[in-house]
């Protein structure tokens, strides 16, 4: 079985501007790998027929598989299919089921439907359309000396439905496909080139269908194995085996071994143990309790926050008393730990997380700079502080702080866990 | 004046298999935007020799900079200083200065330096060291054949140093280049095509030197003017002149006139009127609240949030009582209009937003099926509510409840501002 390649072209001016993120490339990358394609490349290119045709020609050079997003609307800087009927050498014809799916979009919307839209409908008459189920422009699947290339609109949730509906589907059916399994795990507290050099004879001996990488992130570092076989069973027992071996290698200083962050890691021990968590928020403005929340199921564990980023709101919903705030300031132990006690008693929850700190740019003083922040965690009785002092701008102070919140809050629930 | 062309070339298994989102490449591309340099293609490739360098030669056919991130790190899997000194015909090289950061930075963590860490200060020695003031790995600075390539770290803050320090600084010092100016606004309410519909006379005209693109996110439409020209100032005049033409003819449908989020036009409105706001989420979790507190000088007008995940939260902080939550339901227009008016009585705000909504993917029934949301936004006296049914997943339902519920503040801002 020799490897499948697929390139990944996304067209946009807006993508060479910087103007807007390229969140597609990584989500299509992911859906390839697990079903055994590797990406090889990934290129933007802007609204430019003549760079578009260099991609694509790079692209297919590189690759069987070439997936192309962006430049499928219905405004004149959009120039993808025009650029794709000359490149395949077609004509662009009406598509009826395309032409039925506009029509059908505009009346539920119930917005007046114009030559523009319709011109959504037309496609090069050399490839096989892609039914979009949640916009108007359809996907185009072309075949041409042995390389598929298939274009779909920029629009996320557009793409993501013709890649899960059709394109992963046929790509499937159209090619032998290996197995690629992936086995990841976190861990805080040390730096790469230690982790590096503990686990230096073990990485010397992995099997060449096994391969590591690291990946650090926000002080904590993440090992991802990969594996790659003919046979799905036979793959996951030895990447097993070898991650098994890696968890014990690593083990003071794992935090999860399933890939997932850490507030799922925060939330599965929740769940098992029928315990319920809160937040009281300054600094992080709401950030712990919006990565809590943003996935799945998080409301049977967690119940809420109260966000303080005014004083008067610390005093006033989490009753920390004025006397505290004015002797020991807001950012400050005490603080955070009447905060979290607020939180439990007024929330009703049995832990809670509790941060104050100064995000920057401004409001630092020689005492307690910019980055100073101070994290509770835990329950009243069994709780842990916390002094940080981050060097970063706003946002990543903001990320940095949940992490380290969270983490703090992971040990706490672990040593609570020990004790039972 | 010639155009200055870019290829930002991004180094790194974790980018093809998708583990990592590549927003460095959208830092980038802004930053070269703004001194005027052009970026002409964005290409990622993985961690192999042979695939990196077809990557440079690509990128230096088409451009005179190519600025290289990732795989700079300690470990074995990052190959990207031995690949590009063989490209450059060098030899590696301990580096004084770059040593001297590798051992400071381990004194200042208290961490043991190893050997590894010390090759981090080796450097080609066909390249000007660029220094890491957030980091161990020295940035590195080739000239060939006219092309300017830059290898930088994959950790964002450490790049961002670099470019902002250093790279700039000496791009601009060696090249002459033109002025690159951009304007945004921001529309709702209309789709593309009938945006496109109704500037179509007045697009034909643009002069060569500006650009039109179309931005559609979030059920609202960005429309961005770009000019370009030798001078300054004479550009910055007819951008500005055909922008407000632009204006006049989106005003019944504008947000905002400046490229910024929805979030950052509510806090200036807030700003200048002395107004405060709060927020209480349900099925928001805090995001509204943190997209607030994202940005700096927020705390001049927003005093914080509940976030009432459980409905015991609802009645306990906002005084939602619970017959009107037996009889409407949590997601009802009597409760987030008793939400908002629970969060300026207890958060002491004269302006809040209140949400609750069913996020998915389960918790929904027929009648309130899976992306049911009430909005209310406003004060008590004067506030609006609006239900909306999103259909997309749970991350999509967030986003587009919180950009709904702030855009329909936005509009009692408006209303009350007419008013006075």
């Amino acid at each position: 079985m020799s490897k499948v390649f697929a390139s990944i072209v996304t067209i946009g001016d807006e993508l060479l501007i910087g103007q807007v993120v390229d969140t597609n490339s990584a989500w299509i990358a992911q859906e390839l790998n697990a079903i055994g394609i590797w990406v090889r490349q990934r290129t933007s290119v802007g609204d430019v027929a003549a760079d578009i045709k260099h991609a694509l020609s790079e692209a297919a050079a590189q690759s069987s598989v070439v997936l192309i997003t962006g430049g499928l609307g219905p405004t004149a800087d959009d120039i993808t299919k025009p650029t794709l009927c000359e490149y395949f050498g077609g004509r662009l014809v009406v598509d009826e089921g395309a032409l039925k799916n506009v029509k059908d979009i505009f009346a539920r919307l119930n917005r007046p439907l114009i030559e523009r839209n319709l011109k959504q409908a037309e496609v090069p008459d050399v490839c096989t359309v892609i039914p979009n189920k949640r916009g108007t422009a359809p996907g185009m699947w072309f075949e041409k000396d042995g390389v598929v290339y298939v274009s779909m609109p920029g629009v996320p949730h557009e793409m993501k439905g013709m890649v899960t509906d059709y394109v992963l589907p046929r790509l499937q059916q159209q090619r032998s496909l290996p197995a690629v399994l992936h086995r990841t795990l976190l861990t805080a507290g040390v730096g790469e080139s230690f982790l590096a050099d503990l686990i230096q004879p073990w990485e010397e001996q992995l099997p060449p269908a096994i391969k590591l990488a690291y990946l650090p992130n926000y002080g904590m570092v993440r090992l991802r194995l990969t594996a790659t076989g003919a046979d799905a069973a036979g793959t996951q027992a030895i990447l097993n085996e070898q991650f098994e071996a890696l968890k014990q290698l690593v083990a003071p200083h794992l935090v999860t071994d399933r890939d997932e962050p850490l507030e799922k890691a925060v939330g599965r021990w929740l769940q098992q143990h029928g315990r319920s968590l809160g937040t009281a928020e300054s600094c992080t403005g709401g950030y712990i309790s919006h990565l809590i929340t943003s996935h799945a199921g998080s409301s049977a564990h967690f119940k809420g926050s109260v966000v303080s980023y005014d004083n008067q709101v610390k005093t006033d919903l989490l009753g920390v008393s004025a006397d505290t705030l004015a002797a020991s300031g807001a950012v400050s132990e005490a603080v955070v730990t009447a905060m979290l006690e607020g939180a439990c008693r007024q929330l009703g929850v049995d832990y809670a997380i509790a941060v104050s700190g100064i995000m920057g740019p401004d409001g630092g003083n020689d005492e307690k700079p910019v980055g100073t922040v101070w994290i509770a965690a835990g329950r009243p009785g069994h709780l842990q502080t916390q002094r940080m002092h981050f060097r970063f701008d706003r946002r990543r102070n903001i990320e940095l702080t949940a992490t380290y919140a969270l983490y703090l809050l992971l040990q706490v629930l672990k040593a609570d866990e020990a004790r039972a």
